[in-house]
């Protein structure tokens, strides 16, 4: 009989993130699946999948139960005992921030989590499970700006990451920002402008469309554009005074738009080297993001990068079900 | 230095849920919240509160980890960290069936889960840990449906508890269920009729406010009108041509409405037996439970029954921070 | 050529609404259309059709003119046009008062609007037009509280209106109001109590969902339970402290419930009467009104009321597009 | 004592509008409100106002009744009745289209609203009332698009108007247009294409928030991007297979944006030459005007440009009221 799976939660201790910007935690707990199967056999390993997760959340929050449905490691057991994944390890990292994530990117604002991400956690589920520690058997995958994390990180590390599946991830920067940013200085205004909501983050309630609008924007704005000598660690997408955009910092964040990467031959060569690249989006997602994974998936054709593009019948939340579609294709990728 | 806190879950493998009607599982686990310190002197033994969930809830849902938040767990380590709430042990049980709750009552449609609580849950706990194993020392409270839950298992089994309290607790039955009764025959043809519905349950999303409308509504009807002789063991509220209340169903529900329940005089002398008696309801109770709760306490009032009545400037949802309030308070009137 | 058609607004001037409570004006234009044909003939007389409006409208706003549709004349126009109906005079009376209608009866807290109508305006058209001026060619017709109005004034006065049609009419008042009552107390509370929203009424913005359901709510219960001694001429449904229902109160309301008032046999009479009877819901009004048609049109038929019901694919606002089924009924019923 | 207001609608046959490309009226009724008095002095000549509605409206919809509040024609009484605004001519044009507005400008997909309301209607109301004639007398307001119309018809036409007064006023268009156009394919699919929606725009149900986000988009881009080329006269702001942003044809709706009509030298000479020029904007606007009108009044000062800019506690919606600020100053600054 099969040993069942199970979820370790081994502290880490990172270097990188001592003294990040603010404060937050140096060690966390990095949550790891381990397959079914895993005790039984000591010298099988097994490929890897990193799972990032959107803003707001957390690899460990996908340990969560959920009402009527079911929490990440049920749905692996579930996908992985009907035989329709291969048996892998999945790590749920914790990139968290005060200020609801990172966007898997270095910071001065926020911290160096995509130094985190690639040169210390990998490396370290590498030390700690028997894993087939190379890009050829390593994914990573995540939805909303998990799927942006998998995109870029992809884009930036082939050496690391061997296959990539983005759900429903941030791109086309015009359409899935421009309207938060363009309600950034009200919606500031409304929590009685940015220090004021920086001290108070913790006891704002509720935590509601509002906040996320906010609080996101402010977030996205410290992964794309920090600037070590501004207060707080980053350039405001805005004009302070009148609210207009800031030109030159939405320059800046554009940069980091995964359809403009794909003009560096390096980020194309990186996903062109991919044994899997999968990318689906809602038809009826509610930050349009559909629009972006066609404008990025025909660019992907335009320069012959081979890639999976699935446009499903739903909106932006509460798909985790579309890990059905992705994690079996990525774990067959990956297989040894 | 003081031993953390630390969450067991053992399973239990329940009598009274064995061949429950839903083929729920009859054997769960148990989560139970040891306080920092439980292991440091093995002879001390602590106060016990069992704390029950709200409709669409269930106890291992409240170890979840939460953005920007606290997990429960969390939260009774600062409270009793600081010193503000003596130490106990905190039962979550679950008490979840198929169609998201039970309302902590036996019923031919859902199954016996007053018994299940009170008969098994209860003992288990007692067995399995240091308790201190009488009414006493042992309180139970809750939200919302689980506040429903933790009054009348007080009314109904003043032998096993000694002190309650009921946040936002279902009450005034025509207030806060009467509007989603009036849209239960829209409803249920929005979804393609009742046995659709139940067929469906799983696969249905999203999981919005209308489900929750439709499915609670025809929950309460199966704890609070069940009938062993009808079809999936209940009696509908309404008519099921026009719509139109069933008066004589909704007699039945109105038989379990704690305002109700106090004309009993054994409901009544069981919460004037209580160490403590707290409620609460948010000014703006979405469920209109404020109202209820008013109506709830005046009567109390008028039978001399002593208690605690707090309004706090909230509506219905997101509300766990109302348990640094009941939480200390309880702790402190189980104390040895 | 046949000569078009044309809107009078001639002003009357009422002696009931002569010092009515809310000192809301005596004299008002009574807006009446005159059909296509009209002044051709000058011995030929029309049938009446009067038109009453829901709650927070009133007969002159039927005159507006609408974006991407029809006003009521030009319906009219339409209708009769096409031969569809047959040429009638319709009245669109004015019920308004401050608080945003009268239910068209008559009450301490607003004034005698039920005698306005039938004592004063019918009159005063079959005096200044050429009507054929007896109830065998007189109807009446609304929809929402005008619906409510038609079928209580056609079951008062059958001397007067000779046929009735009934649009999403206020009825079976358990699902149609007790919502709304259940927020009362909290409603009142967010403008500062009753006697300040009465006193700043006016100047309120924005008169948003929030306010209809708060103003609409008191002001059927100045219809439905006057109270020439109570301050503002009418008493509260609820408790001013609790917001608990008042039961007495409430029964007064039921008693102008036309579910109830079937129970009547001069109004079972009265409808029994009528040329025609047609009433209709939307299968999703948000007042729940059609599960009261069904209710109220099952019982008619169980006393042998004749009568037709359709239930169309809708809900509860922007549905005078329906006036396209009754209107053309009424005025062939109502011929010579 | 003086004559009471009145409000006369004789009826224009236009010839630009002659054989427009959507099969529109040619010939509409042109609402003048004439002044208290106008009757008692034939000397007496008046300042005119040109009133242009926002899109979805048309002048003679702002002779309406409002619920609780004043048609236009009653504001005009009671601010000059009380002596706030002198008395002027108030002209209420139609400009609507089958699309629901024109943006006031001439356009092959619409029709030459521009001239219709500069050539024909300015011309015949100096011809029927007893105008002052010229530039120096002769305003114009509106809000949202037709702010936006105020604006721009200011600065095309000195010649005509000598003073303007722009209600949250369309500009800045990144932020008031972008977030609607990124969901236009989506928007546009849910209808059936644009084809479909085309066909059916009279007969679709209900014409809500969506039905206005989507047609208002479209039919701005009518009026800023017309290809008499183009299939319907018009380009799509979009890539109709992917939904992506049309670069070439955004290039030519900021063409039209009034911030960067700022650094045309007519523009800004038209401007420079009005006797008043006020702007206003609401502080939560829906659509971020607030932002636009403080991005285009710096730009305004910074040319030294006089102006008045008024930043109002209030959204986009329902905001008539501030026609209380501007008509005074607008009436003032006409007066001979």
């Amino acid at each position: 009989m099969t040993s069942p799976s199970r979820v370790e939660q081994p502290l880490f201790r990172s270097e990188v993130l001592a003294d990040n910007p603010l404060g937050d935690p140096a060690t966390r707990p990095v949550p790891v699946y381990l397959p079914p199967g895993y005790d039984d056999d000591p010298a099988r390993r097994y490929p890897v999948i990193v799972m990032l997760t959107g803003y707001g959340g957390t690899g460990p929050l996908l340990l969560n139960l959920r009402a009527w449905d079911e929490s990440l490691p049920q749905q692996l057991d579930r996908l992985i005992g009907s035989g329709a994944m291969p048996p892998a390890i999945v790590v749920m990292p914790d990139c968290w921030t005060r200020y609801g994530g990172s966007q898997y990117l270095n910071s001065s604002a926020l911290g160096r989590y995509e130094d985190y991400l690639v040169h210390e956690i990998v490396p370290f589920v590498d030390a700690q499970y028997r894993t087939l520690p190379d890009r050829a058997h390593r994914g990573v995958v995540g939805k909303s700006s998990g799927g942006y994390g998998a995109l870029v990180q992809a884009m930036h590390h082939p050496e690391v990451f061997g296959a990539a599946a983005c759900h429903s991830g941030d791109m086309y920067f015009e359409f899935c920002y421009m309207g938060d940013i363009a309600k950034l200085h009200a919606n500031l205004a409304s929590y009685g402008g940015w220090e004021k909501l920086r001290d108070d983050l913790l006891t704002i309630r509720p935590k509601d469309t509002r906040f996320y609008q906010t609080m996101g924007t402010l977030c996205y704005g410290m992964a794309y554009a920090p600037d070590p000598d501004a207060a707080d660690g980053f350039a405001l997408p805005i004009d302070p005074d009148t609210g207009a955009l800031d030109e030159a910092v939405w320059e800046r964040w554009l940069a980091h738009d995964p359809v403009r990467k794909l003009d560096s031959a390096e980020c194309r060569a990186a996903l062109d080297s991919l044994k899997l690249l999968f990318i689906d989006a809602g038809a009826r997602d509610e930050f349009n993001l559909q629009v972006g994974a066609r404008v990025f998936t025909r660019k992907l054709a335009a320069s012959r990068i081979a890639h999976e593009y699935e446009e499903f019948p739903d909106g932006h939340f509460n798909i985790h079900y579309r890990y059905d579609v992705s994690l079996p294709k990525l774990s067959a990728a990956l297989q040894p």
